[in-house]
């Protein structure tokens, strides 16, 4: 069903109507359907939906055609050291597949089409509506430490009790959630789909259900929630892919109320690109401001939502290519990872600037929110891992106490080995350690470890091998045809309210359930795997209450 | 030479490469060129660069081409009572120009190249760097009441001597210069060409002259500077029709700063709009902050300029389509057109919100910068005119005193006869009168007279004849080739420093010269006629002492 509406949305692209033809290559109907939602998938995400680039190369067909098919196939299979994924030999997409991809980006791209306020409208649905929710919390469960588990390629959102490992509920979600965000008293949690599916669920309801969903655009990847005094749970704010641009929505309904362009011209170069997508989006717990990160342009912007129809925008002038990032301690400054520059981005959300811009000494920075530490040298500082390196560098925050260390890498932490490939770095107050995991080091050993990095130290003190049967390979049947998947390794960390223990999940494929496992924050020991036939592809795991408060 | 810029423009804009077929209609690159180029100049303003329809309707091939080419042609000729200009009967365009643009309405429109800071920087000169300018004026002359008048058609600014009426230079300008400005010390004269070229003129200079030009962009309208306290003379902007844009540039070299894109999306229906031009942009006295009035969304934008590289926008959702318009006596509420929807936008330039929006009665409002009467009994008040009907009408814009007066039309002074075609009305505190022109008035009698309003009984009390000699038919011959030229009428009025008398250009072709005429503000006798071979098509004229202070 999910896969029907991203389908739907290609069709309605206008890419399927006609044989797409440029000199030699000639594909049918049918393959430009497939391997528009392929790249779509696969590929927009670096590459951008017009092909124009950002954390990958550009896949302009001047480019593509001088390499040729038998090129671009290798690449498309094999990966390459710079962090391209190797699709085909992982097993994502087959040799035809991987084929028809190289023929497809040697044809010219085709702009999707725009989204109209009237256009979400239509799609806007409110199931439930603010008067029949219950008035208070239906259920005797802690619900504040619930957990919300991405189901990733199920398109679903699993609703896990923190203290008994129970699930709770399982509601249907965007095709390919993203991220999962709370509202600031914690009843609500917002799932944006990679199809631009917004949905909102009442955790208050004894079996938590969406009460409202809209289709906000195409492509999206952030989503969060009106956060400061006087607006807590008002608003909501979809940051999109494509159409590039940022949708105010209702808190409690998600009634559309306004839609802001982020089509502007990048801070360096000056240059016009349509295509600047909002990469992240967080809500500032002090002011009524979402800081909104637009990746291609690489501008910050603080997004003044007091008056949502009239919103003011600061636009601050950053680094390229703006991604993901998190809080400092204080919640004062906002860090962003500007990934192909391999630096951070410092913003001063007090006073409205770019504090610094701090370069990583490490290849291509991920975040996520980052993790925080309150250093018995440094102060606080804030650490970040990295895709294409081993570093997990910490940087120092804090200049009013510890003005020597701020805006510096005060420590780069090197995992072990080689092949970088760390996604997510997560800690809580109460733990000692910061957890690193590598889901895409090409090394199996190391793509299968979590990392457990000593916060006064700042060093790796132990590796952790999740344990083999969550990981080995195993054999399916795919309509009468056996077919083996693996999965690829322990992803992003999770930890409960009181930080007592942390969770990650295992990166499966949707054929076969996985796990969620549950590490204890002090013995580092596994305390419990969550199993069961829904646990496909767990991602992304919110706890409710730290994702309130931002707690990392 | 001017006319080459815009050609080269168009070249570049790829429009010239190849024949242009779409089933039966095919022109030559030759005719596509001379096409795209009449295109730009007449219909551009109005139907908008990519044929969406603004002002006036939209032109694309669906439905230009059931009208078909003959249908098209009649229209083209003889205009409509819309408000479509009647360029072949006019003599604007021949019978041959009018069939070419029949056709070429019909093809598909193609979207014109963007610009990059790089691309505005190529194109910047630095005439006489800061510091070899005079120190101090170097004229004896009383430069504050200076004129700078627009000779349009020739691509120059005249500026002529407001005590002696004497020429004291001809600047070259952008083609088609639409407006001047000038910086808040009154220095600085700024022009705005509708090729997007910008120069600066230095008032001190014994002879004044550019100092800076640069290419901001391929079609302006606005140029305004910084006036607020500590500000003073620091930065210029530009509004862009295409690329769609704002762009800030340092105000004595107009070295470019920052560009913001103004592709967003429709105040109302929420549709996304790549063509959103700057229709207009006027200083805020009080504060470091533009008014910017963009056309198709229908939204006001307050610019900050505190730190230009990091602007901060707050955009006020208002109406379509956004004009011009001008400050309200107190100069904290700024009036504009949304001449489609025959309304007036007052906004709250100290609270930062829109505080009314006034049905004005009348039919396509044109402001200008309108005309402001402090009033017995409706206290202050600011007037415009219509394009398309008779109707002058003033607006009460004192809620602290007048509150019954406020937001509404307190009076509608009727012009007389029929065919509306006012374009200005302008005003002095000084003087007792409102002046106000026709010259797009279908009939000859009233194209060529100005119309006296009474401040007090806020009712047309006189009409001024201009004398025939200046408005008359000529022949003059081009190229071997006897032609008619015959001049529309006086537009656009400008009061002297101290409102003792106002000037009114006779608008004519630039093949003869024409006319400046200087009328006591109190007899309202013409009290002289600036004339010699120099003054060809003048039109805007800015005074710079009123400009200084946006006294209207």
């Amino acid at each position: 069903m999910k896969l029907k509406i991203g389908l739907s949305a290609l069709v309605a692209m206008g890419l399927m109507g006609s044989m797409a033809v440029a000199d030699d290559i000639k594909l049918s109907p049918q393959e430009m359907k497939k391997a528009t939602q392929i790249y779509f998938d696969r590929c927009a995400g670096c590459h951008g939906m017009l092909r124009k680039g950002a954390l990958g190369p550009d896949l302009l067909p001047k480019k593509t055609r001088q390499m040729g098919t038998e090129t671009l196939e290798y690449i498309i299979y094999n990966g390459t050291p710079g962090g391209m994924p190797d699709w085909g030999a992982s097993g994502e997409l087959t040799k035809e597949e991987t084929k028809l991809m190289a023929k497809f980006i040697q044809l010219d791209p085709v702009s999707p089409p725009e989204k109209s306020l009237g256009d979400m409208k239509k799609s806007w649905k409110l199931l439930i509506p603010p008067e029949k929710r219950p008035k208070k919390p239906e259920t005797k469960r802690n619900w504040r430490n619930y957990f919300g588990v991405v189901l990733r390629d199920v398109g679903k959102v699993a609703i896990v009790d923190g203290d008994t490992k129970e699930l709770v509920s399982i509601v249907p979600s965007g095709f390919a959630t993203h991220i999962l965000r709370t509202s600031k008293s914690g009843r609500y949690m917002y799932a944006i789909g990679r199809d631009g599916k917004a949905s909102v669920i009442d955790l208050w309801m004894k079996k938590p259900q969406n009460v409202a969903t809209i289709r906000v655009c195409n492509d999206a990847r952030s989503i969060d929630t009106s956060k400061a005094k006087g607006y807590e749970d008002k608003y909501a704010v979809v940051g999109c892919y494509w159409p590039p641009s940022i949708v105010t929505l209702k808190g409690d309904t998600l009634e559309p109320i306004q839609i802001v362009s982020t089509a502007s011209y990048t801070y360096d170069t000056g240059e016009f690109t349509r295509e600047a997508r909002v990469a992240s989006i967080v809500a500032n717990h002090h002011k009524p401001e979402w800081v909104i990160n637009v990746k291609e342009t690489g501008q910050v912007w603080l997004y003044n939502y007091k008056d949502p129809r009239n919103p003011k925008i600061h636009m601050l002038m950053a680094e390229r290519y703006l991604h993901d990032g998190g809080w400092d301690l204080s919640k004062r400054y906002f860090l962003v990872a500007a990934n192909a520059r391999n630096k951070v981005v410092a913003v001063d959300t007090k006073e409205g600037k770019v504090e610094a811009i701090i370069p990583t000494g490490g290849t291509k920075p991920h975040p996520g929110r980052g993790a925080n530490v309150d250093h018995p040298k440094y102060g606080p500082v804030w650490c970040t891992g990295h895709i294409g390196s081993n570093d997990i560098v910490c940087i120092g925050t804090d200049p009013a106490h510890h003005k020597k260390f701020a805006w510096k890498v005060v420590k780069d932490i090197k995992l072990p080995g080689v092949g970088g490939g760390n996604l997510f770095v997560k800690t809580h107050p109460k733990c000692n350690y910061i957890i690193a995991d590598r889901p895409v080091n090409p090394d199996r050993k190391l793509q299968t470890q979590l990392y457990v990095i000593d916060k006064n130290k700042l060093e790796v003190v132990k590796t952790i091998k999740v344990p083999e049967k969550y990981v080995k390979e195993r054999e399916v049947t795919v309509n009468g045809k056996k077919v083996k998947v693996k999965p690829r390794g322990p992803v992003h960390i999770e930890f409960n309210k009181d930080g007592s223990e942390f969770w990650v999940s295992v990166w499966g494929n949707k054929l076969v359930p996985s796990a969620i496992l549950v590490y204890d924050a002090k013995t580092l020991k596994l305390k419990k795997a969550i199993t069961g036939d829904w646990v496909r592809t767990p991602t992304g795991k919110f706890n409710v209450y730290n994702t309130m408060y931002d707690i990392y």
